[in-house]
């Protein structure tokens, strides 16, 4: 078991060596921004499917609505990226939704950006796996491996277990491991742009006409005419885009110094290419007539028209760079989840075992409950992206809006303060305010359109969405936020009740100890003796008695080896040994309340493990049982045996 | 889960009643035979198994064999029984083979019988659970049920439950529950056998001719002429007749008073009816030329070829009642199997938990381990009976001849005493002595016979069966015991160990006390005073440092609430708490190796289970890891949480 343990994740790290684990730009890149940029395999297909109910109902020209629809997220994406930027400075030790939210809006508003971001890091996980699953399974289309298609979720599994392993090693070792995959997808999905926009340039007359069997629309739509709902409903399907932004401020410290100037470089560039990418693909998705098709990706479908002949390898490029992102992009979540819930177990909300850096400095106990969960979500919706986008990017959105909000009273606050500063100085000076303030007057500027826009959209999405599967979010965060605070109650209350405020001085102790015994041997002929020297006059032996016979010549050789204590023998009419013993304890313990009593438990020790399954484990039960009995103190005296 | 194993087993009962759980000569009729008689169900049919290879390569005369190999069988019977009813007048406390061989022959020659006869119980219940079902299926043949062969294995497992639990309810209950069953199987069969010789005398043109479509061979046989070889084969598998024939003298106690008589008077009746019913169905067989067949077994064949027209109703009765019976028949294992652990257990050959009488004053643990064997076995052979064969009765007539022989020597030992004496008596009165001598002479004799007859046999068996399955019990048996050795010798050693026998008065307990602390609270204070008490100026507290500060924070703490105890700070580069730990308790132990050293824990107690979830378990980590370190004496100090 420890080796198994050893060989998946390698030998322990010192603690000392916590501060040398950083990450350069490009490696950080990668880690950081596969989420966002893997979305592009997806989020054009996602506006695809809501804007096919109206092509189907008759409206040939609906999917020309994909590319302002994708204008429209693109800019939003501008806007959302700006607003980080003022984050990553304002909070350069990490400025996550539940600290900005915390900080500035109060713990309740905190709380609850906190709550849907865990929810939407098992999402990202969940729906980045089973597209990057679809990715493989459509390359193989009309293959003899079409069966594999059947194997979904049993693959979307393996690649989490993988996904978590690599995550467990440590967060060096897997920038490492995802830098090669992210910059060969962007390399390779660039070259796809650029090559299919040339050849539609240069053979305009080579595109074939669109394909409509198998066409598949959004679950949950039916045919209908173009509607502004409508509309909005593949807007919301392709915010999906915009989630994983977000997880560069999460992850500053990882950075090398100087942190938040290499992180905001870092998020500019994958908004940059973000951008690039998603609207290529919808202009391309455009160009091409791709219509979405029940068993292959629209990445997949034009990447097949676009490289034919010598060009036909770089096909299986596209799908295996596409795949690998996607598998990988659950990386982010796995450096995010158990980031967030260390600070949320810090601050009392969450077990405080997930702030326990593991073996490889890295937050285990997050790791692995975030592949559980994103496990069992992809297993319920049968490895289908489609599925679980409804109820992605809520928690996003909310997350976003309670952050940038916050962000605006946070510059707010700053400016005051500078104003007073700026006041005080002045009057001795006699200078112009104006010149000093720009800069946080600029920033709330921002985030009070990064706030106004994120809450447009987040209603948006509720609204277009809501009985798709919005609602298992919207029910979700708020009984994870009751968890934060029943969890937070407990420990106060715990720390509370443990304090050393108010103690008086303790009286001395006044012992009473009972020694339950089995018969008469060296183990508890010892656990007698250690008795005596504890209280040698407060010592009483107890015995169960089973059989008459077996009792009466106990009772004999207590004579010669009891050392003196008192035997009590008590009955036991339905052959229990534990009941009677802890019925006597209570009987005890009634007659001096005041006394502390304490139970010293015989206990032979096998020299092998198989041995005990040769005994009783009658000591063990007694050990549970007296466990749950308040002001008992217990002590095992072992006596080891030998071969 | 509670409430479920009192649905299941009912409420306990006292062990005042044990005396009073005694059957009726019906009820123990009942109980104890159902696997002697139930094996007509299946004998017959497995002679003709192996007489089909010759009938196959031409010789169309060879099921006539059937008659003679039943009727030496029966005389079998008949030697074996007689020779049963000296052991049950020997051992009126229950003579079953172990003990019948242990006290004559010595100790290996006993554990060869226990050994032999817990195997058989297994396979006793795996055939007789197979064969049941298998009647359940023949009579579904033709049906549109006949899907219901495809399930056997699990209606095995379901039935082998359902008398699990029947038993672990207690022998009384079992005896009412098994009653009516084997009345009514002897009831319809003796009727089946008596119509059917009627119908073949009053209308001997009516019988059809044999049906050869499906003909079934035994697995392992290819057609062949006749030889004794066959014979023997065929004799062997019928053999399978006798299992069960030592139920009783096994189970003599449960007997109501003059407990002896009453076994000696139900084995009577017992071999009778087996006896009649067994060759019954071999000359039926023949006389309505029934062949061994693939999906019907032939019981099945016969009895639905007899009742027609207005009469077809009966066989269905026959079915039902055989299929009963048979399932039943399982039942004698599973009063036997527990009895015979429970005395080896009781001889410390097998662990001492098969000696407890559960809550209701059975032996629960060799129900449940026979239930799981045999559930197992059923399972791996797909239900099969007829593969299951060639492992049966290598066993019981191992156990047979070995109890046998054992007489042989008791009525020889017994005789010799007796001759001492009487000629000490006659010398003085000067009577002739033949006459009271005769007693154990005729005795001597019957099991003389018996011995020989049943060895003669287990040679047979060994020879025609060994490549057919034997030779799986051949090499289980002395594994079986070379563990009830490993385990008796463990136990000799342990008591060995554990004697008080040149125990020295123990030198006056020279007290160290560690206190392993996480922090300063009131559990952590309660623990220091408790230490104090124990050894005064003996205490140390030890304190493993994950963080300085925080280590800073605790020493100056320290000076105001530590008691005035010495506290150590130990460092963990690779922060874990156990380990550390254990490494100063290995100091303390090397420097001072002749102390007692007193680990006391801290530990806090939440009020609710699920608030252990919330806390670090290290405590019982370390109680763990502590548990394995030689002559250290664990305490536990808990402090109970309120809410």
């Amino acid at each position: 078991m420890a080796s198994l343990k050893r060989l998946l994740v390698g030998s322990p790290i010192r603690t000392a060596r916590l501060a040398h684990e950083r990450l350069t730009k490009k490696t950080a890149l990668a880690v950081f921004s596969s989420d966002a940029l893997s979305s592009t395999a997806y989020a054009t297909e996602e506006i695809l499917l809501v804007l096919a109910a109206a092509y189907v109902a008759g409206q040939g020209t609906s999917f020309n609505k994909v590319i302002p629809i994708s204008i429209g997220i693109a800019t939003l994406l501008v806007i959302v990226a700006i607003s980080y930027r003022q984050t990553i400075h304002a909070y350069p030790s990490g400025g996550g939704a539940y600290i900005v939210a915390k900080d500035n809006l109060g713990t309740m508003p905190g709380l609850i950006a906190a709550a849907s971001l865990l929810v939407d890091y098992v999402l990202t996980v969940s729906v980045s796996i089973a597209a990057g699953v679809a990715a493989i399974t459509s390359t193989f289309v009309g293959t003899r491996f079409a069966w594999l298609d059947e194997h979904r979720s049993a693959f979307c599994v393996f690649f989490i277990a993988f996904i978590a392993i690599a995550n467990l090693r440590g967060v060096r070792e897997s920038g490492a491991l995802f830098a090669g995959p992210t910059y060969a997808f962007i390399v390779t999905f660039l070259f796809m742009l650029g090559y299919g926009l040339l050849r539609v340039y240069l053979y305009p007359g080579s595109v074939p006409p669109p394909n409509d069997a198998d066409l598949k629309i959004a679950e949950g739509y039916h045919p209908q005419m173009l509607s502004l709902f409508l509309i909005l409903g593949a807007f919301s399907n392709g915010c999906a885009a915009l989630t994983g932004i977000e997880a560069i401020s999460n992850g500053i410290p990882a950075f090398k110094q100087p942190e938040s100037d290499n992180a905001a470089k870092t998020l500019t560039w994958m908004a940059g290419l973000l951008a690039t990418m998603f609207i290529g693909t919808s202009v391309m998705a455009h160009f091409y007539n791709i219509h979405p098709h029940e068993h292959e990706t629209v990445i997949s479908q034009f990447a097949r028209q676009i490289f034919t002949g010598y060009m036909g390898w770089f096909y299986y490029l596209v799908q295996a760079t596409t795949a690998a992102i996607l598998v990988l992009a659950a990386n982010t979540s796995f450096a995010d989840f158990p980031r967030l819930a260390s600070l949320l177990a810090r601050d009392r909300f969450l077990p405080r075992q997930f702030s326990n850096r593991g073996d490889r400095l890295v937050f285990s106990n997050g790791i692995v409950l975030l592949a559980l969960f994103s496990a069992v979500l992809v297993f319920a919706f049968g490895g289908e992206t489609s599925r679980l986008i409804p109820l992605y990017a809520v928690g996003v959105f909310l997350s976003f809006t309670l952050s940038q909000t916050g962000m605006v009273v946070h510059w707010r606050r700053e400016g005051k303060m500078e104003q007073a500063k700026t006041s005080d100085a002045d009057s001795q000076a006699g200078v112009k305010p104006r010149a000093r303030n720009s800069h946080w007057r600029k920033s709330l500027l921002i985030n009070c359109v990064g706030a106004i826009a994120t809450f447009v959209v987040l209603i948006v999405f509720i609204i277009t969405k809501f009985i798709h599967g919005a609602w298992v979010v919207v029910l979700l965060v708020p009984l994870i936020v009751m968890m934060f605070l029943k969890i937070h109650r407990h420990y106060v209350e715990v720390a509370r009740q443990l304090s050393t405020e108010g103690l008086n001085k303790l009286r001395p102790i006044d012992h009473l100890v009972i020694v339950p015994i089995s018969g008469i041997h060296r183990g508890v002929i010892a656990a007698l003796e250690y008795a005596k020297s504890i209280a040698p006059h407060h010592v009483t032996a107890v015995y169960v008695n089973l059989d008459d016979d077996v009792t009466q010549k106990l009772r004999e050789k207590w004579q010669e080896w009891g050392s003196g204590v008192n035997l009590i023998v008590v009955a036991s009419p339905y052959r229990s040994l534990v009941r009677p013993l802890l019925n006597y304890v209570d009987r005890v313990k009634r007659s001096s309340p005041n006394a502390v009593i304490t139970v010293v438990l015989p206990e032979f020790v096998p020299a092998k493990w198989w041995q005990n399954l040769l005994h009783n484990q009658n000591t063990l039960f007694l050990k549970g049982a007296l466990l749950f009995k308040r002001g008992l103190v217990v002590t095992n005296v072992p006596y080891h045996l030998e071969h």
